[in-house]
Parts: C-alpha cells; structure tokens; sequence
C-alpha cells in the first residue's frame, strides 16, 4: 500500500476535505457575479473570526505579507516602534521594522519564555513614546502564547498602537479584537483556519485610519487603503487567489458553526493530551506545561537523540510530519501542531508515531503509555 | 439545468481539470519530502518557459506583486526610471514607481496604440540616463502586444534595466528572456498558465544581481536576495501556497508536452478566429488586427449598446464571463480573452454569446455569420 500521509505541522496543516472539494471547482472571475457572493461572505465571517466590527483587510500572500503590510501602513522611516519577542517571529517584527527604516526597541526574552504585560509597560515608560508595539499572539517556534489582553492593556496607556502577529492563534485561542483593544490583527489562511497557505489579513481599527496615520513608506500592493476602497464596493485591487477565498469561505463557515467557544475548548484539550503523552514518554515539555499553550507543543528529545533526525525519520519511514526546532532549537526541540482540522485521533497518530520514531533511534519508552495518558487527558475535567 | 458557466476573460482563465484535480489534494508541508520534489520541478519548469538559465523566484500573490518586487529591489528613491504605457497595466508601473519614489519620465501612447522601439530609444537619449525601463508585454485592457524583442535591443545600448510585465503574454506568445536581453520578467500564476490565481515570479536575470544593483526601497515579502537564498536549497522565505504550486507544475507540464511553439500558434489561430468572428458581427475591432493580437481581442460594441450592460447580460443571462473595458473604455469596449486552456469551441461559444446578446440589445446581427468565419480562420492558412 502507498505510505497514508499525516500532515502535524503547526502551519501548514490539515485541511478538511468540504475545503479541499472547493479548491477543485472551476475557476470564476473576482468580478463577476459568480464570486461576489462567496468574497462577501468570506469578509463578513474573519471579521468574527477576529471579533471586530472593522474592516479585515485580504491580501493574496503568506501571513508575513500581512505582517509587512502594518509596518509599512503604519510607521514611517524613523518613527520609535516596540517589538516583544521571545522567538522566531518575534525576530520576524524586528527583521521587517528595521528594513523600513523604524527605530526599533526590542524587549526580547529568552526563547520559551512567556512575555509579561508589566514588562512591557515598564519599557513603554522607559521609552517616552512610540508609535507602534508589535507582538507575537502564538509564538509558533516556541509553543507559547501570550496574555495579550493583559499586554494589549497594558499598552493603551501608551497611546502606541498595538499590532499582532495572530498568524497561529486565530481560530485556535481566544483573539477579542475590539473588546482588548487591539488596532491590527495580522493572520494568515493556513494555519487554525484550516485553509491552504495563499492568504493574508490584516484586520484593522477605526482608529488607524485616522488621516495622521498615513505613513509615507512606500507601499502598493499591501497599500491598505487601496484595499479597504477596493472592498468597500466588493472589489479587490489585484486579482485574488479566488480559489482559496472560496475554501476559506467555507472553512470559516465549519468553524462559525462548530461555535467560537467550543474550537477553543477543542484546542485546549488537544494541547492538554499532547501534553500528557510528550510526558508519558518521559520527555521534557519544552512549551509551557499549561492550558495556554494550546497551539503547538514543543518538546526535547531524549540525551543522544537529535530532533532533526527524529522528524525525518517520522516522515521517510512513518509518513508523519512533524515539525523540527527553529534556528536554535533544530536540534534538541521537536514540535507537534494541533491547530485546525485537528481531533484526538491526530494526538493519538502524533504520539504512537513519536513513540516508533524514538525506540527505532534507541530510546526506552513505556509502549503504549502516551496514548493512553493523552486520551485520559483529553476526555478528563472539562475546560 | 443550473446554468453551465464559462470564463472567457484574460485572467482569472479556464484551468485544465488535471490542474483543478490536484488541487483537491492532501496538504504537504513546505519543507517536506513530499513538496520538494514538484517545487523542484516547478522552478525548472517556470525557467523553461521563461526561456531563461537564470532564477525564476516564486511569491505567493497576485502578478502585481511581482511587479512590485522589480522596483523595490531595483530602485532606490530618486532613481530615474522610464515606464512605457499605453494602457491600464502600463499606468501600474508607473503608480509603482512612483510610490517608490522613482523619479519617473513616462513615453505615453494612447490606449490601443502599439509602443515602438525607436521612440523608447530616442526617450532613453534625451533623458541621458535611467536605471531601468519598466515595459508591458502584452497589455491586457487593450489587447495590444507590443514588440519585445525590438525595444530591448533599443534599450540595451543604454544600459537601463529592461523590465516586463509579462502578466497575460508569458506561455501565450513568444518570449525570449535570454535571448533578448531582458533583465526582468515579471507574470502571473492566473492566465495563459492554466492555473489559478495566486502565485507570481519574477525571472531576475544575473546582471541584476551585481552588488551595484542592489537597491535601498525598504522590502521583506518581496526581497529578491532572500527569495533566492531559500531556492538555493529548495526552500521558501515564508510558506508558499503549496497547493497552487502544485497545480502551477502539472499546468506547466501540459504546456511544455504540448510544446511552447505548438502553444503559440494555438494562440496565434485563436486570435484570428476570435478577430473574424468579431468582424462578421459587423463590430469595429479595438485592438489590432494583426497576428500579433493573440492574447485578449478587445471590440466596441456598436453605436447605442453598452458594452458594460453586455457583458452583464452575457454573464448573468448567458453564463458567459467576458471582460468589460478598463477604465475610460468601460461603455465601450468588451474583451475576449483567449489564453491558457482555451480551443477553438471556446471561441466559438465566445461569439455565439456574444451574437445572441447583440440581439437581445436590439443590434442586427448575421446569424451565425461570426461562427463560420471564426472556424474558417481557424482552420485557415498555417502560422
């Protein structure tokens, strides 16, 4: 029989095959009346998705276009921006606000560690001003994800604007843009939302739009106003990937119906049952050993057992992928996503897979003992 | 019956089934075995068909990103560039630079009129120098193609960059990359491709790649250098849309089996027949009558029809998406494109469509005149 292939990756990730069926429908055109429709609705359900009443901006790209896109919308060569980042896309801000001339304050922590709101005010003050903080929600490379209410809160004060990286954790954890007070929320197709990679959003408030928000880099095709008038009229400035507005269309629709509420329950309990197995193998939680971290979990191999080499192996012999370690981290962190078209079975899959992996690389491992920890956890007290 | 429905405008394009097939698959991580081998081969591939040995880098977005990327990492602020236009897709360029603070001397020809070589000569003299000449290959809301080959070869005695949207003209009509001298080639996933929208590349060829060439405009998703150090190693900066560079290989596949020479004599005898159908309807041709015409036959409707409320009716009575005019054009003028995975019953269901809207318009029209011709052109002298 062909190797059955399991896609556990924190991004891209698994797609549900009502979104798959989508994607193979015969093209139409973004401006006829065949897409109107489906783009409408596709608009009106990321901005539930992302709690708002504003407008959430489509781009055809990866989440990172998004991610440019604020920087360049919003801040000017030199104006004073905050970056928090405690791993490999908390760089990613840094990397994009430097490129754009930004003069950025960085508040880092070590990679794992869990950003605090009081941190952050602390170095709000120490600044005087900045125009812009940008965050992290779900720190993918470490498995974290932060308070970003209690972040978000602490920023208004500061009267900086509070942009995030939801890249990972929208329609995975809890995101209320308009009840915390974010201005951007930055977020891509492919990961909770169960869609292939291809789009990009930027969901941004009212405030700013204000006219002294304008910034003066150079912008065209991530230029949010363009956007926003194009939409206005159920337009788009550039031809958009209509397939995949199409699928996540549809994908946002099994999330809305499945309820907000009852996604994030899902996700929280996945996290809990990797979270029991990883330690039922023995192996030490590199993500933190709690509810938050209900994204991805990130764990060390075993002395003598190098991650890069148990991922392969997962993914040549057992036709699982998992994901590796970031930069740093490649050799010692392996990493299990369960963000959206995900149940306990893919838990079940991912454990009995790294359980294999590390006994054909020579570790001692209690057969069986991390599935039945995980199912135990994941059936146990309620969220 | 639901309403059988056909896309006939240029771009979105019809995609073959083979190509919707594969977008219905699993998917496969990025970085994982199962994508490498097709990103592989779609890279090669893309070179193929742009006729290049130099990197063809793949974005994930619409053509204009890619357009984009050819000022940002050319151009830096000041930089004096000349942008030939004679149509929407021409005004882009200029937008662009200008947003990037180019300093931008525009060769403008009325919309319909086809550049030529020796007023680009003679602008690039007088204007002493320019570091680039952003050009359009085939511009879309006119249906001209202009003669590539000869402005490069006007440009080059300048040493400015030779840059072009090849959006709706690259696998549709002939194009040289090497041969010609061209530096930049820029296009689309979405039209003569077969493939849906969402994927861009820009062909960057290595003159452009000297350290001299390398520009101060701020840019991250469309960074050149970091693009190519991830293909070196068979790696993207940021998650591609996987699925459509899948779809992308098998389309390009078709067209090379099918033979790049084949494909543009297809496209050659489908503009001809599209071009005596048109004239058989008694309708004033808006884009030349002329073998070079093969991408988009752009018409006016006769005097008292809207073409705007043509196209309508043709779309929501007839299932028939045609294109409307760009911009000025829009009472006017109505466009058929015949690109990508188009036959000669695809423009026979173009005319016929159009025949039976004339006449629901209240326009006298031959019956069946348009068809006949179409098909004797068609079948007519060999390219």
């Amino acid at each position: 029989m062909a190797q059955k292939r399991y896609l556990f990756t924190p991004g891209p990730t698994p797609v549900p095959p009502e979104v798959l069926a989508v994607l193979s429908q015969p093209i139409v055109h973004h401006r006829g009346a065949d897409f109107r429709p489906v783009y409408e609705q596709c608009l009106a359900r990321l901005k539930d998705i992302c709690r708002t009443s504003s407008d959430v901006l489509l781009f055809t790209a990866s989440g990172t276009g998004a991610m440019e896109s604020a920087v360049a919308n919003l801040c000017s060569p030199g104006n004073r921006v905050l970056v928090v980042s405690a791993g490999a896309f908390g760089e990613r801000w840094i990397e994009i606000a430097e490129r754009y001339g930004c003069d950025v304050a960085a508040l880092r922590y070590e990679w794992g560690e869990i950003p605090r709101a009081e941190d952050v005010a602390a170095r709000l003050t120490e600044l005087g001003d900045a125009r812009a903080v940008f965050l992290t929600h779900s720190e993918t490379s470490t498995g974290v994800v932060c308070d970003l209410r209690a972040i978000a809160s602490a920023i208004r004060p500061s009267g900086a604007h509070v942009v995030v990286d939801a890249v990972s954790s929208l329609g995975a954890v809890p995101l209320e843009m308009d009840a915390w007070g974010i201005d951007v929320v930055c977020s891509g197709s492919q990961k909770a939302l169960m869609t292939p990679p291809g789009l990009a959003f930027a969901a941004v408030s009212e405030a700013v739009w204000e006219p002294e928000g304008r910034a003066s880099s150079p912008r065209y095709y991530f230029d949010w106003e363009r956007t926003r008038k194009a939409q206005d009229i159920l337009d788009a400035p550039f031809t958009p990937a209509v397939s995949l507005v199409a699928a996540l269309n549809v994908a946002l629709g099994m999330l809305l119906d499945e309820g907000l509420g009852a996604v994030f329950d899902r996700h929280v309990r996945l996290g809990r049952a990797c979270r029991a197995g990883i330690k039922a193998l023995q192996l030490e939680l590199f993500s933190p050993d709690d509810d938050s971290s209900a994204v991805v979990t990130a764990a060390r191999t075993p002395a003598g057992i190098n991650a890069a080499e148990l991922v392969s192996l997962l993914s040549e012999r057992l036709g699982v992928q998992l994901a590796g370690g970031h930069g740093p981290l490649k050799q010692t962190v392996f990493r299990i996503g369960h963000i959206g078209y995900y149940d306990i079975f893919d838990i079940v899959t991912s454990l009995a897979a790294v359980e294999l992996g590390l006994k054909q690389l020579g570790a001692h491992v209690e057969p069986g003992a991390a599935v039945a920890r995980a199912l135990e956890a994941f059936e146990g007290v309620p969220v």
